[in-house]
């Protein structure tokens, strides 16, 4: 089985409709980027994953549990939307690492980058950056992050992943809401004695209040706020914070309108709810996490008014209100972050990222300035050659207008997905969708996992989320074509699929 | 003032006996190399800051607290031991990054990996480790981590930073310990249901037990057993858990023997007092957290012999060992890790580490395996770019032989201090240090700040530690030669010092 070598050859030379369809939207500009570094299909060798990868899952095995990786790849082969793996496979990648990798494999900006000499130094020296930064830091901040702010967030910090970016998110909150409950900078003697010993004063019961499938990191912190799977919080001790329902929509909305408006007015009044009552308990909620689009947890989404009056409640209840954008920020929706959709009145106060975004961190309003240095601070606090890579991306995704390709190839993704939702309704459920930011629902988890598997050894990475869904996370470079091509090849497997 | 330019040249023009005596010893292989890279001595231009350095910090200050900011660094001038400011300032670095530069800045063997154009992919794209690892990753992690892997840890998990590395080695306890506990695989439903509410039996009341000044990171969890400074956890809310007194040893060691002894064994007995007291309240704990040397703290050292009965306790009560060597490991110390000097019968259970390993994360015993995929995971684990960097450094570290070089440059330091000591008693006292991880303690807070500002303008970039101490933290690749050059200048300033 494992020596079995298989062609099969999908991509231009195809002439199904669809495809046929998708190569009509292409302008000669656009296709001539592609054929520069972009692949023009998967081209299958053997079964994934193939022998080669099974050699290496026994070896890395001996050192660490490699029970999760689906296969090994070549990088250096892999380019734009296609991801090579070490048997020679080349597949369309939809699932991008995770949603962590922004403008594709190899990316000609990036190589050009790191083969220019006065960036060497950046690679190879890293800084403490909180302490002695290199002379560009603030011009590289500005060039990137700062140039896609949201709204009202003159301020950021970097880290160096995710869960970091949400632990000094909540510590920002933290200490903002206990400035705020002192009214003055004169911190006591007790609380800077009790604090070294865990205790309150100087560590008061504060609580983020979040939502049940929601997935925010896994450190302890972080943690205690993620809800999506027993597997990410088994054995882990954690703290007592509120949990909210997040609202369970029914699809297709425009036949569920009113059911959906109280679902979302039910787990609003929750919220509210839980706010009082940890208070009652002297358990004060300093602030409120929630994911534009709960991903991890099964690509949960609710509606623009549901976060707009989620936003009022935090303020109403002088809570912070920390909007988690490390899975939907980065232009994926087809705005930079996805809660620009909302058109919010009052900003949120704490925004974090970190994946597309190559580096960790968070924005946040001036008023979430910590009051004194080192207080939010680590030895690397992200890492300066990340800024410098983001900059380029995010260079080319304004040159190439990738978050207008976003909405375009998303809609050609999303009518398709409808379109094999309305043939295969036993199969696909509840499509839903900003942009490219994908998904749909599977009767079950092992008919989710099979459809997986045999996409793959058709040539098209998908990844999974919650317990039945299929999410869709390509980078910002797929195209209206490589959406046709894959619903091409979808709709062949759906078609067989036993 | 701030366009005052003081021009002030140390190093090898320098003449002075201390200098002198250290150009004897070196090879001239060892010169060579350092011509090859290395800066010949201090040259300063202005006061540090400068002004183009204020400049920088009030532009850096507009988009976050900048109020840490030493001076900001021209990375691209810097070179081994010596780091060059954006006014034009050379110092020699003895902080290096907080502890965080293995090998100096800039050098060769780096930046030749980084013009390889084969290694050009492994910078610009970053897998999910965990799921889709490059080819060479075993190999790479064979290369770098496993070949200074602690005797007994033979399993290697890599993380992003070292918050992440201590928090993820928690959690390994915490599993290890509750499947100890089960003594089968088999979760209940309940524990499945309830830890998705953060409640036990699925979040047990697990506890790490920690010591006091102990630095292990930021992050919620790692912050609960962080007991360095205030400032570092204020306002966090955190959790009951146990902090034991760590010794505060006598010096000169010699002649405080008896009473060093009774110190370490009244701090042992309260390790196992609280042990005890805590898992009466139902609290368990799970594991100890120690570094060898308490960095962040004070550079509090304690006995050999003291860490080997604390690993006895650990045994004695089921709770896991965990050593943290983000600050000591890589070799400053003489040895790889710091905690080889004590040369226990049974190894550390899980070993922690970041900075100078260039990426974080955790060697353990075969028995902290996760029992399945996905529960010690995140998006990228680390960073394949910074495995193939560590590969480089300790390549270096072996063939230039760095580890004895550090017990050599070390003793040269030490030896030094201990005449300044000598010399300057109502300056310098608690001369303490092992390999070139070395410090003193000075009268007061205000007394070692001043000594750093000054020791800065004459181009020597130290760092503080605990309330009143200075800490070393050379490269490895400081040279007897670099510490005669430290001292000179050291003792220059001691005699004027007002």
């Amino acid at each position: 089985m494992l020596g079995e070598a298989r062609e099969t050859e999908h991509g231009l030379k195809s002439s199904s409709r669809l495809n046929k369809a998708g190569h009509r939207y292409i302008s000669q500009a656009a296709a001539k980027i592609d054929v520069d570094f972009d692949y023009d299909g998967p081209l299958m060798k053997t079964e994934v994953p193939g022998p080669r990868s099974r050699e290496l899952m026994k070896k890395l095995n001996g050192i660490q549990n490699a029970e999760a990786v689906h296969f090994f790849c070549n990088y250096e082969e892999s380019r734009g939307n296609y991801l090579v793996d070490v048997d020679g496979n080349r597949m369309l990648d939809l699932y991008s690492q995770i949603s962590s990798i922004p403008i594709g494999y190899s990316h000609p900006s990036l190589i050009k980058l790191l083969q220019q000499p006065q960036n060497l130094s950046t690679f190879i020296n890293r800084p403490a950056l909180g302490i002695l930064p290199p002379e560009n830091f603030t011009e590289k901040l500005k060039e990137s992050l700062l140039s896609v702010a949201p709204k009202g967030l003159s301020q950021v910090m970097t880290m160096s992943c995710g869960s970091c970016s949400n632990e000094n998110a909540f510590k920002a909150i933290f200490m903002w809401y206990r400035n705020k409950e002192r009214g003055h900078n004169n911190v006591t003697k007790e609380e800077l004695e009790s604090c070294m010993i865990n205790q309150p004063p100087g560590c008061p019961d504060y609580a983020m209040l979040s939502f049940m499938g929601g997935f925010h990191g896994r450190t302890l912190g972080c943690l205690a706020t993620t809800h999506s799977k027993a597997i990410h919080k088994l054995d882990i001790p954690s703290l007592d914070w509120p949990i909210a329902p997040f609202p369970r929509l029914k699809y297709p909305l425009e036949d569920f309108v009113k059911e959906n408006q109280q679902e979302e007015a039910r787990c609003l009044e929750e919220v509210e709810d839980l706010i009082v009552k940890y208070r009652k308990k002297k358990k004060i909620v300093a602030g409120i996490i929630v994911e534009p689009i709960q991903s991890e947890g099964g690509d949960n989404h609710a509606s623009d008014d549901f976060f707009r009056k989620l936003r009022d409640i935090a303020r109403k209840h002088g809570c912070a209100f920390l909007v988690d954008e490390v899975q939907t920020g980065g232009g994926c929706t087809g705005k930079f972050w996805a809660h620009e959709h909302w058109g919010l009145d009052d900003p949120a106060d704490v925004v974090t990222f970190s994946k597309k975004m190559m580096t960790g961190g968070f924005f946040h309003k001036e008023e979430f300035r910590p009051n004194a240095p080192y207080r939010i601070f680590n030895t690397w606090l992200g890492d300066p050659s990340k800024n410098l890579m983001l900059a380029e991306v995010i260079k080319v995704i304004k040159t190439e207008d990738l978050l207008n390709n976003a909405t375009h190839a998303g809609k050609a993704l999303l009518t398709g997905l409808l379109d094999l939702q309305a043939r295969y309704p036993h199969l696909i459920s509840r499509v839903r969708g900003r942009g490219t930011f994908c998904s749909f629902d599977t009767p079950n988890d092992a008919t989710r996992n099979k459809l997986i598997t045999i996409a793959r050894n058709k040539g098209v990475v998908l990844g999974g989320c919650g317990d039945r869904s299929i999410r869709f996370r390509p980078t910002l470079i797929f195209k209206d074509h490589h959406a046709h091509l894959f619903l091409n090849i979808f709709s062949d497997i759906l078609a067989n699929f036993k």
